[in-house]
Formats: structure tokens, sequence, C-alpha cells
């Protein structure tokens, strides 16, 4: 029996190729068993003039099903559905389960309604977007990714790209990091002091897991990232939020008893506040005085554009007291999910079962693709690039902000990618981030980075990460005028 | 000045390309200070000669360095260092910490030694490795994985690849999942029951994280998979050893009070014993008396080739009360680092909320092109493959353990990967292993996986998921020769 040609259309949704499409189109159809076995499909020219593609496009589908056995060629006679194609589906079953379970008393845990805000997925559509985070398509070096990606994918490394590496990171990615990135911000390290994560997120949670627990107190940035304080939750840990200043975290407020201390020194998490030298050696002091530990989230120290970065904490640190993160999300991009943890031996080994446990190690082929990307160069080329685009970006807020009259609460000494700002009192940016999403423009409220129990509400960030320049002015001149 | 050809030479350990490795070695060479900028290159002609390379090979890494700014063209006096090359690195400090921390105390949580055992990362060195869960070169469908990556990397994708998801999956992948995978277990279920897991691992740590306390109590097969009882012990819950038999878990032997089972039905891990459909429904009926739920871990379904699958548990289940783990670990590769969990919507909500909180998300690129390739009908065609390949394996181990006397204790009823073997009492099979290593054989001992405080000795798997049909005789002949 031959499938009539009605049977066939193309998803218009779809963004993929047109054969991909096409194969995609047939194999679902034999899967939900509407194609049968041995039934004849139609020639290529016939299904190419009903769906107004050219006949060598659907010749190509064609061939790929046969190579994977959904269909067979029979000499001139045409394609068939394959007698060894898979089975198709079992009939839906209308398996609608009555859920008798108390779900209220079975969940033994909650995580949902931490602190960490919801964010748009779909900032790309909006023409102001000072959303924090993301990748500019226009500055990414998309092509060098794809190249190096396609050679991590290559013959060469496949033991890299398919193995069980149980709890081991790829050597290769590591050696960059620890003969390359590291020795940047002052610091050596070996491989055993390194692990590789999944982004700076799973470097804080690691962290936070190995070090801290209910009997331990954490010091935290007041402002903070509102995922930080979810992660110490979770590890029930005391918590003492210590407010912020213009230099970031004042060592002498960090209460007596601390464990773990948590900082962002090259640019303060929200305020971008960069931490002089000297406070550096303060911190350090106040850590070695009560024998606590410091997590250095070291998230942005790439976007370092207006003069050289300040040297890491760690980099600082003879006692071997220092805990360092550092994040690919910002410098490359958040999807890739990659970032590394630094410390001492005893305490990587510790994270590093932890991570095995947990999700075992960051895919094979990301983590070669990225060592490929970076000791090539693509990676320094990339920061350049960005750091310029972003050097003319900040140039241009400014002074859209001063000529609108927005008020800067606090901008990173050598560079970032955001302003944490300040609207006058009364104005409740939650509200105001709403209002400017209606008008095309997207902004940060800053409440959800308050560990205060009556948190202010006119503070607010706007990052200059994915928004061109030439759109800045109108974006801030509509915030202005949401303010007013 | 002119940097002498003398300072150039290839890493012969490099399995790059060979303009990768001299874009390489110039680029280190300008980062690590030896190559200043303004220094003129040796001529491509001139170090080709040197390197014993072509010349285009030569002139083809000068262009992508220039295209990265790592160096400058002159016309035709030749390529310099240029002006704009990213600052040598500082030179590397002395940094000899002396760690003053006292990691025994400072290390709230431990997560070394643990159940799971060492395994080893050269397993392909070996000439008859009977290893489990690692890729086949010789079957796995290498150059299809490769063209759906590609795909996933282009600029269609580009927002997949490389946005922050926050805490959501590819839907792509969600729906191939809900559409086609999981209706082939019978299971009809939602997005908004699915959620994308960094391979069955993080699953199984996502659902026990979720459901279990100190106050709980979970029930696990014995023997079984050690890095479960890993998982457990992290939650601090009771924990309750159930011996299988050759029908798998026996729920009349599941104790009262028990919070959460935790199963394998498909394939018993390890002993690959498969549980009968009336033992299936029995389990269901023991769990609803309880009120208990029941983890599913269906790793190993695809590797039904003797006959059809069972239904899985959770298309039994009118409750919701079974939870569902999903793998490509075993179907794809190890290294994909992706998994499933399906369950009522009130639990994957959670686990959702703690995954964001962990690691956000899966890499975009990893989730898309698995939706490819299960989309293009190529992880079908893979399987079948596999299938096709394992069960000629198979076969040949039967035969092979016939002739030598070798005694199984349990094997799958559809199919699966592995024996698990019986060796005679006084055998310690962690000894017989290391012999056999040394032997150029790779066996896997038993006793991890049994939770007894005197765990027998005498058990091994036997995997054929790795070694090819031909090197199997003689590899069962050299483990019968060692036991005697």
């Amino acid at each position: 029996m031959a499938i009539s040609v009605e049977n066939f259309f193309l998803d218009p949704r779809s963004d993929a190729t047109l054969q991909s499409r096409i194969q995609q189109m047939i194999a679902q159809g034999i899967l939900s068993g509407r194609f049968r076995r041995g039934e004849k499909l139609p020639s290529s020219r016939k299904l190419a003039a009903h769906l107004g593609v050219s006949r060598i496009t659907v010749t190509l589908a064609y061939t790929e099903l046969v190579a994977s056995d959904y269909l067979t060629a029979r000499g001139r006679s045409g394609y068939y559905v394959s007698e060894n194609a898979p089975e198709p589906l079992p009939p839906t079953q209308s398996m609608v389960v009555e859920d008798r379970v108390d779900w209220v008393r079975a969940i033994g845990q909650r995580f949902t309604g931490g602190a960490a805000p919801e964010k748009p997925q779909d900032w790309a559509r909006y023409r102001y977007p000072f959303i924090y985070g993301q990748t500019d398509s226009t500055l990414f070096d998309h092509a060098n990714w794809r190249l190096c990606a396609v050679q991590a994918l290559g013959q060469k490394d496949f033991a890299a790209l398919t193995a069980d590496q149980y709890d081991q990171d790829d050597p290769k990615l590591v050696e960059f990091i620890a003969r390359h990135t590291l020795p940047r911000r002052g610091i050596i390290a070996e491989p055993a002091q390194i692990l590789v994560t999944m982004g700076a997120q799973n470097a804080l949670w690691l962290a936070a897991q190995v070090l801290l627990t209910q009997r331990r107190r954490a010091a935290v940035e007041d402002p903070c990232y509102p995922a930080l304080r979810d992660v110490l939750m979770q590890s029930r840990c005391h918590m003492s939020p210590v407010p912020v200043d213009a230099d970031g975290l004042p060592p002498d407020r960090v209460p007596d008893g601390t464990d773990v201390i948590f900082t962002t020194p090259s640019h303060q998490s929200p305020t971008s506040a960069t931490m002089p030298l000297a406070r550096r050696h303060a911190l350090l002091e106040r850590a070695r005085a009560m024998d606590a530990l410091i997590v250095e989230d070291d998230y942005e120290f790439e976007m370092a554009f207006l003069r050289k970065p300040s040297p890491a904490l760690k980099s600082l640190d003879r006692d071997g007291r220092v805990i360092y993160v550092g994040s690919f999300s910002k410098s490359l991009f958040p999807g890739l999910r990659l970032g590394y943890l630094v410390g001492s031996a005893p305490f990587i080994r510790e994270a590093r079962a932890l991570r095995a446990s947990v999700l075992r190690h960051p895919p094979g082929l990301m983590q070669r693709a990225a060592a490929y990307f970076l000791s090539l160069g693509h990676y320094d080329a990339l920061i350049r690039r960005t750091a310029h685009a972003y050097a003319e970006r900040r140039r241009v807020m400014e002074a859209a902000m001063a000529e609108h009259g927005l008020s800067i609460a606090g901008r990173g000494a050598h560079g970032g990618s955001s302003f944490w700002m300040e609207a006058p009192d009364g104005v409740d940016t939650a509200r105001l981030a709403a209002r400017l999403r209606d008008n095309d423009v997207l902004i940060e409220p800053g409440q959800p980075f308050f560990a205060r129990d009556d948190p202010p509400r006119n503070f607010y960030r706007l990052a200059y990460s994915s928004i061109p320049a030439a759109r800045i002015p109108e974006g801030v001149a509509r915030i202005a005028a949401a303010i007013r």
C-alpha cells in the first residue's frame, strides 16, 4: 500500500532544516503507527512538489532514513517503510492517574520558594534589555566556538566525549586553567587543587555543602546574589548578612564566630563595588584572627577594562584559607555551565566526591570544547572584544544617566557589566520593572538581593551586557520617564 | 626584533591538529612573555621547514592568530606579535603557601570514603575489558552524533546553546521524551512531570534529597548500585537493604514503615534479574498498603533484545506513587550526562528548584544535540544496532562460560549488557580482578555492591558492552584459568 502524499506536512513552527523536518515527519509517522512496515512512500518528485521543496532535499532525507533503517530502497520502485523499522509506540492509554499521594507529607525537604527571583526567558524579544548575565549574540564568537566544539567532537576526542569519567575532569581544561587562567589572577595552583564545576552556582553550592553544617556560621554580603542565600539555607548554617559599603564587604563588621565568609571582591554582587587592596589585606587578617575561611567569588574579573584588575584575594592568601570560585558564564556564556573551584587539596577532595555523587562530572564535550577555545586564543580575543564594547556602553550609559538625572549607587572600579541604581525614596522598583516591561524595557528590581526583613525597595540593577550602545539612550530615557 | 625559529617546537604528546598546535605554541609563547609585542615571527616558509610541516598549515595558523589579534600582518614584511596581544602573565611568584588551615576541623561534612569503587579510567587499553557502562567506539554512531551536535551549534539554536535557562529544560528534548520515549514504556507524562537531569545519578540524588530526611526510611535492593547507597547516606535517612532473589526485589521483604523504595525492575543492578509482571503488581500493592513511594531506576530498558521489555512499574501506577528515572548513559553515552525524572508535578517542582540551586540546568548544547539525535531517528537505529551486537556477544559469552564451567548467578530475561557471576566459595574476586588486570582482563568485583557488614566476596560482574565478540572466548578462558 502506498502512503498518500496528503499525509505529509511540515511543521511550520520548526526552525530545523528542511531535510531534518522531513526526516522527523517520516520517523514520527512510523513511530506513531501511521505509516506501517512495507508501505510505499511517495516518490521524491511527488513529495517535493507537495511540500514545495527541492527534490534533492527529499532524496537526502530518504537516504538518511534508509541509513537508519526506517526505510528501504527497492531499486527503481522507490522507498518503503523498512521491515526493520522501529515498532510503533503502544497506543496512548488514557492513563488518567488519580494522584493518591499526599505530596505535602511525602516531600521531605522543600526547595521552592527561595530568594532567587523569576527571570524573563524571553528577554531577547525586548528592545531595551538591561538584563544581567545573558549572552549578547553580537559579541559572542559563535563561529570559533562552533569550530572548537566540532574539533572536540572529532574521533581523536572520542573518549573525552563519551566516557564516564567517574569523579575526574578533563585534564586539558584543568591544565589550561592552572597554567593560564589562574596565573592572571596571581594564583598558582596544581591540578589537585582545582575542580571543574557546573558554573559558579555549582561551585558555591559544593563549597557550602562541604564547609557548613547547622552548627556553623556563614557571613554573606548584604545585598548579595540571592541564589547564594538559597544555597546557604540548604546547608542549614547560621547566616550573618553584613551590609556592604562603597568598598564592598567591611572586614570589621564580620561577626565573631564566623566560620566561612562569602565575598565578591572584584565586583560586589550586585553593587559592583570593587574592594581596595588595603581592605583585601584587612579581610584576610580578620579571617586569620578568627581562623575563618573565605570563599571568593571572582565571577567577572575578566571585565576589567578601565584599569587592571586588583589581585585576587586568593593570590594574597598565604594560609590556604581562601577558596576561589571562577566562572566561564560571563566570559563565555552561561549555558556552557562551566566554572571551577580552587582550594587546598583536602577541601577539593571532598568537593570532588560530593560532585561525583550529585552528578559525576560536567559533560566531556563542554569541557573539551572550552579547553580548545581557551588554548587557541579565542577566549582572550573574545574578552578583548567584549571589554571594548562594554567600555563604550558604559560611557553611553553614564552620559545618558547623567542627562536624565538617574542616580548611580554603585559601579565597578575596573569595569564590570552593570550599575547598581537607586531610585528616589518611595519608588518600588518591582512595580517600576513591571511597568517598564510593558514599555519594552527590562530592568532588575533590587529587593531580592537584600537579606533584611524590611529590604529597601528603591534599588535596581541595570546591566549593559546585552543591550547595544545605540539603544541605551532611549532605554535610559524610558526608565527616567517611568520613575517620574 | 625577530623571534628565532629555534624558539618553536611542537608538543609531540598533543593529539591536536598541526595547525592548532602551532597556534597554541605561539599563543602560549605570547602569554608566557617569551614573545613580546612588536617582535617579528619567522616567515611561514622558514617555520614550516623547521617544524617539518606544510607551509599552508603555518599560514593558516598565522591567519587565525591575526584574527584573534595575537599577531598582525604587515604587508609583505611578515607577521608580528600584535600591539594588542594579551599582556603576558605575571611572573610565577613562588607562592609557597603554608597551609595553616586545620582541614580536619574545617571540613563540615565528608563525602569521600563512600561505597562507590574506583574504576579504571584506562579500560580501553585492556584487550579483554568486561567493563560495565562505557561506550564501545565500534558501535556508537559517532558520525550522526557529530552532525546533530553541529546542527545544535548553529545560529538558529544560539539561545538554546548560550542562554542561562535558570531552572528550565530544553523544550525540544522534553517534548521528545514525553511524546516518544516514555510512551514506549507505557508512560504518559506532561512536560510539568518531567525534569532533565545530569544522568540517572543526578536523578537519584535529586529524588533522595527531596523525599528523604533523617526521620524517613528508604528500602534498597541488596546488592545494589553502590553510588545509590552513598546518595542515601547523604540524605541521612534510615536505610533498609532488602536481599534480592532471581526475580529482583521481593515485595514482602520490604520492611513496614518504609517511606521510599528504590528498585531496578528491568535489570536489577547488579544481578540483571528481571522482575516479573506479577511481582511488579505486588510491589505496587505493597507500596500502596504502606503509603510508600517507589523510585524506579529503568536505566537500561532499551537493551531488551531477547523479548519485549516488561512494562515499566510507572506504567502500572495509578496513584502517582512511582517516580521514574530514565538515562541516556547506556543508550547513548555516559559522558553526555543526561537522564530524566518523571513524577507528579509537586515532586518535580521541588526537584527542579533543587537542581537550579545545585547547578541550574544541564548545558543547552547537550540537551539540544540529544533532541536532534532522538528526533531524527538515529537513536532508534543505534539501539537496534547495539542490541544486535549485544545479542551476539551474549550468545558467545554463554557458550564460552559453559565451556569453561563458569557459574552465572544472574542474567536479564530481556537482554541487558552484563552477567552477574559467582566464583567458587573462597575466591576473593577483588584479588581475582587484580590478578586478571595484569593479564589484560578487566572484571568487576562484586563486594562493593553489597550493603552487608560481611559481604560475600565471590561474586563479580562481567559486562559485554565494551568487548568485541571475537575476544570474548579468550577473555573468559583467562578468567576461568585465574579462578582455577
